[in-house]
């Protein structure tokens, strides 16, 4: 609640977007919450904030957790912010209870995950883990024409004493809390999701191209309506997609016509993909075949297809999984297996080292959303398996 | 040409939208030549301009021409203009041939035919007729937050001695000429169109309602996705108006999503319908029809729709077109009846006197248009059909 108040909204939300004053505030706070805890501080050069409990072998690869205090524009409270609060709380009952970890453990809140400010988002987890360089983050620009150089830059000015830290520094295992973002823990009355992987994602941009015409004079059969063109290639992209298992998902988020007036036959119609499955091998292949699909039903229009990103769906190691699930299960707390549906920083983490995720229930299912809402309980559950969890791994050797 | 400077784009065509700087100038254009010409000018409370060729009979209803000299905002030179200027050029040849018709005949620039500033269009004309009233009109803002009437005052200060005549004044006929918007002159080699109508036109808004949902995790069974309730509409729309003489014109050329992104199930969808027929009854009947088709289709979203406007098709007397068809004969230019697909102030003029119009080809039947282009010996043409036409009317008892 109290890091809530950077960026809230009358609605009860945040807006916090990466590395605007808000989310530099916050960054602040958790700097003050850090000293009080006496962990040590630093950043890198994608501006990714570490704070580090050093442990007994301070030269042995670390144990991160942590996820991001960057929010959507209207986004919620818990999004991000739970992962990192509750790894500080982590470190916080370890100090209070007198004992040093064998291996450091470090909170980690990654530099713009929402890319709702700066696309694409994971930003500072897909730079510290080496899928993209600093260079292909630096020049991206937001809607008001600032560079993420230029952001993280004002964003360093704020901590000139602030030590920077290696990127792709080894890691022993990266362990992520977030709330679900889904109503699967809700309505199983479990409070912990072992979270078995991240689903795929691809994401196109369609252009249908026809010809403006005027809506009173020009027959029917003479017209190229891009709009009816789309709508039909939208119609057989969800034929192409419906699974008995309801597995797939297809959605069109977003569509501009052009000139958009209601009386000219649009002459353009641009439509996006957010194409995800669980299974790889049908993630690629249901993405590889939506270029042909467009061509073919949007006729007499012409059709471009451009990939905006792709990204794999990924199984978490099994051996993270099981030691989450047994953390819970010492502490009696009901869990259960869950697929993470959305992307979150672990998808980069699990390049580079054991990863795990730990999901606790939302309200409704409800984020990316100003009424976003957990209970208290259900916080502090998770925050008690991660605990159970970091403890493990940092006393392994 | 010299009327086409007046807010000459570099494409060659002109933004010229009612009441701006631009239409300012160019009705100042139009003074001159009518000073020249000895023509009395008068404007009304609608911002009408009347050119006035007094007649033998002053008391006499006149005759009156014209057509508009607003455009759209990436508009053609000949859209309305012609019909202004040819009548200027018929007055031009009474005056040279030193004859003066029996009943006086005046050419008139409609105010905001066009509408892509005010909407609705044609407003001058229906205020001027008493289809719609002054005070409807006034409060109309234009995207600046402009009013009519402040638009208005800006207008008149800038004609100061003009006087101000009656609206719904009584007239004895009507004869617009306007190029035709459409390919079926050029098409059939015919340089003069006997307008027979004006096809009728219905527009609506309809609003979908679907439920806002993450992209990544919410399954299709349990999606309300607006987008796809408004794309089983249209498509049902369609098919509704599907006919074999392809007569029905059905167009969606504007759709808006709500919140209009990637990565989120669309909330709501707002898309127009413009649609016209020849026949009013059919208009009426697949209109009145739009609501439960919307409502069955876009289920399990909610639907809401909103008739905007409605005109039903007319037909012009037979004896304004058979007067039209004689004067072409006369001067052994051969003509065909057409139909007139887009809406002129015509349709207004048809409710307070005998109405006619007649069209000349447009190039490849572009039109709304920079592109727009009409051959010279085609206005001509048209300007003699006009000029025989005004006489006749003009003789009459």
């Amino acid at each position: 609640m109290d890091l809530a108040r950077h960026g809230a909204t009358p609605a009860g939300g945040v807006n916090r977007q990466a590395l605007s004053m808000e989310e530099i505030a916050a960054r602040r706070t958790l700097l003050q919450w850090a000293a009080g805890l006496d962990l040590r501080a630093g950043t890198d050069d994608a501006g990714n904030f570490f704070l580090r409990m050093e442990g007994s072998e301070p030269r042995a690869a670390a144990v991160l957790t942590g996820s991001h205090i960057d929010s959507q524009p209207t986004g919620g409270k818990f999004d991000g912010a739970y992962g990192v609060l509750a790894g500080l709380e982590c470190l916080q009952a370890f100090r209070e209870s007198g004992v040093r970890p064998r291996r450091s453990i470090e909170v980690v809140a990654w530099m713009n995950e929402e890319g709702s400010r700066f696309a694409p988002g994971m930003m500072g987890s897909s730079v510290f883990s080496g899928a993209r360089t600093l260079p292909e983050i630096l020049e991206v620009r937001d809607r008001q024409g600032i560079t993420v150089r230029s952001a993280l830059t004002t964003m360093q000015e704020a901590f000139p004493d602030l030590p920077r830290w290696e990127l792709q520094r080894p890691l022993h295992a990266y362990v992520e809390a977030h709330i679900e973002q889904g109503p699967l823990l809700e309505r199983h009355r479990r409070n912990i999701g072992v979270v078995t992987g991240i689903q795929g994602k691809r994401t196109f941009e369609v252009t249908v191209t026809g010809e403006q015409a005027h809506a009173g004079t020009a027959p029917r059969a003479e017209r190229k309506d891009a709009l009816l063109g789309a709508l039909r290639a939208i119609d057989a992209l969800c034929e192409l997609c419906r699974d008995e298992a309801d597995l797939a998902r297809f959605t069109v988020g977003r569509m501009d016509l052009l000139p958009n007036a209601p009386s000219v036959v649009p002459a353009r119609a641009t439509f996006s993909i957010d194409l995800r499955h669980p299974d790889s091998c049908v993630l690629r292949e249901l993405g590889d075949r939506i270029q042909a699909v467009c061509e073919h039903h949007a006729e007499p229009c012409g059709v471009r297809v451009r990939e905006l990103s792709t990204s794999m769906s990924l199984e978490f190691p099994l051996a993270a999984r099981e030691l989450i699930e047994a953390s819970a299960r010492r502490l009696g707390i009901p869990s259960m297996e869950i697929l993470s549906c959305a992307g979150h920083d672990a998808r980069y983490l699990h390049e580079v080292c054991m990863a795990g995720m730990i999901f606790v229930p939302c309200k409704g299912g409800i984020s990316h959303n100003e009424a976003e809402s957990v209970e208290p309980g259900e916080l502090a559950d998770g925050a008690r398996v991660l605990a159970e969890t970091l403890w493990t791994l940092a006393s392994q050797a």
